[in-house]
């Protein structure tokens, strides 16, 4: 088949797939793994040359050579969220003057504010600008090939803007089938087998839904990992053999210069809105045991009130959060209570942790908040 | 209450513990929190001046002044489990010469030999010198304040003999009073609520034996964690409300030199005893995605072949042990099985490992071995 044949549509009922040369394709078994496509801020210029996306392989290799070709010195990333985050280091890594332009307050909102605000610290510290309340109105050309990013207070200059504002399920081809697409998240709906609402359509990755173990409800998490589990279990069925995918408890992480944060399950908004009665603690120790002298880590929890189940964890520090919210994850994975989060048995020993780990500690102190309560 | 005052014994019927100045002390509940004793080679010399045991803040005061004082260059350490691999750490630290004197072939022995024999790399890099199947005979003393160390092969000189052999429950106080003690564990028998098999006396720590939730059975594991949880549920209980210590899933840790060992739960043998049928995989990855190039990192997973529940896990490497073997125990608290650690949501990002955790792909490669056996 030739390069750059694009699907146009598919007709479930013909079992064909319509190709942009005007040819149909017949399938027995057909695969929808479109995944995500970014989002834009949908204002004049956002296609001007020197504007990029940050989703593919391609864009990062456009991304480059349009940075070395122009000898870019200043860039300027539009959002803040985890992508915009990474995005900063590695343009300050290669030493551009790099700017974050945000409608909202603090970056990585879906964090407690007390860890954005360390998010915000880290980056600042590595000399990225952080603008905060700022709207983007539109992007101009300016000179020598440079960009004037126009927004609802004072005009940037720039040599470069990346488009950090997150990614929308690409489903227009699921549609086209007659697959069903979730009315809150837009995205493919599937079934534990990966298949979607039309018989012998399977999906897979950022265009389908996922199962949330913790709110029970069907989501869209578009995260690599979770579109390689699907993938293979998608797979696996349309091989023949049977094969459920249990679904997800919202673990995520990343890193920004030395900074580790992490996340698993429900935030409090969340929680609510799934039904449940939460109450949080947040706690602040370190990596190690005190005594070494480790970084400061700060680790919050979220649970029932009526029940006592762990909903939700948050965690940020210069080492150490990822594997909390590791242990975190499996805990919620299997549906584990205070009670036992309070004394649950770790790996310690001094360089790792206190005898007393964060977990111990949040949990413990939840319980009392609860109990007191 | 004089310092330096001994119980003497403990005589429950009369309900108070005879002190060493010949007074009684009258009690209504009483806690024994003996702790252990280091083990000892039971040969001549080994209470020479020079000769350290390991285990408490007095013997690491004394050993330090000691190597200030005698201007000692060269150290001997009997055995080869956690305590000695971090000593031999610590002594070389200060630039000691270093020597690893074992009964047996690789350091660590709880772990696969694949993690000993990576142990035993780590501290020979690090200058350590490690002699295996070598059995201490007597300490001498030598020339100019120095000792000898004769074993059953050469004599070796040095001018400090450490005991890394181990510990043992301290339990003399406890059979005065009556406790009854494990037979297997020679450590003194406990409820979940931390009572001994005499009413009114408690007990926590090292001294007292621990729930293993994975092999159902009692057992001895002398870890500065445990005895915390155990002195924290003696306490709420003593103090009139209920508490159940859980017990634990075998989770330890140790750092020695930039090598991060870790495991939980039961070894092979140990699975074998405690009626499993236990199958077991080794695999390797890195500690961050491979494209990112992090350290190698180590994982052995070991499930029963009946019913595909894990059973145990140990890792090693420079770096992500630790978190591995944290998730692993959240695991074994909660009796997952393989099926469930195949597609177990973490934390994933590029800095912190691949999209297919090396969790999932020793779960999986372990299914395929239990299915085509």
């Amino acid at each position: 088949m030739r390069l750059r044949t694009r699907v146009e549509a598919i007709d479930a009922s013909a079992g064909a797939v319509r190709l942009s040369g005007g040819t149909t394709l017949p399938y027995d078994v057909l695969v929808i793994a479109t995944g995500s496509r970014p989002m834009m801020p949908g204002i004049p210029g956002e296609t001007l040359d020197g504007v990029f996306t940050l989703k593919n392989l391609s864009d990062a290799i456009r991304i480059k050579a349009y940075i070395r070709d122009r000898h870019c010195r200043r860039a300027v990333i539009l959002g803040a969220g985890y992508i915009a985050m990474e995005m900063s280091e590695s343009l300050r890594r290669i030493g551009l003057q790099t700017t974050v332009v945000y409608r909202g307050t603090l970056p990585a909102k879906k964090w407690d504010g007390e860890f954005s605000k360390l998010i915000l610290e880290e980056i600042t510290q590595h000399g990225v600008e952080f603008i905060p309340g700022m709207k983007p109105v539109a992007i101009e050309k300016g000179r020598e090939g440079s960009l004037r990013l126009l927004t609802d207070g004072p005009v940037i200059e720039t040599d470069l803007v990346l488009m950090g504002l997150g990614v929308t399920p690409e489903v227009e081809l699921a549609k086209s089938a007659g697959c069903a697409i979730g009315g809150g998240t837009g995205a493919v709906q599937v079934d534990f087998t990966q298949e979607t609402s039309r018989e012998g359509i399977w999906s897979a990755g950022d265009c389908c839904e996922v199962f949330h173990r913790v709110s029970r409800r069907w989501t869209s998490i578009p995260l690599g990992d979770i579109a390689n589990k699907q993938g293979r279990i998608a797979g696996i069925n349309i091989g023949g053999r049977p094969a459920r995918f249990e679904g997800v408890v919202g673990a995520t992480s990343f890193k920004v210069f030395d900074l580790e944060v992490a996340a698993c399950g429900l935030g409090e908004k969340e929680a609510l809105e799934s039904g449940f009665s939460p109450e949080s603690v947040l706690v602040w120790g370190t990596s190690t045991a005190r005594s070494m002298g480790g970084p400061r880590l700060g680790l919050k929890l979220v649970a029932d009130r009526s029940t006592g189940r762990l909903l939700g964890a948050q965690a940020a520090g210069r080492g150490g959060a990822v594997r909390k919210i590791d242990v975190l994850s499996a805990c919620l994975w299997n549906e584990a209570d205070l009670d036992g989060l309070a004394y649950l048995d770790l790996a310690y020993a001094p360089p790792f942790g206190g005898a007393w780990d964060l977990i111990h500690i949040g949990a413990q102190e939840l319980l009392r908040k609860i109990v007191s309560s």
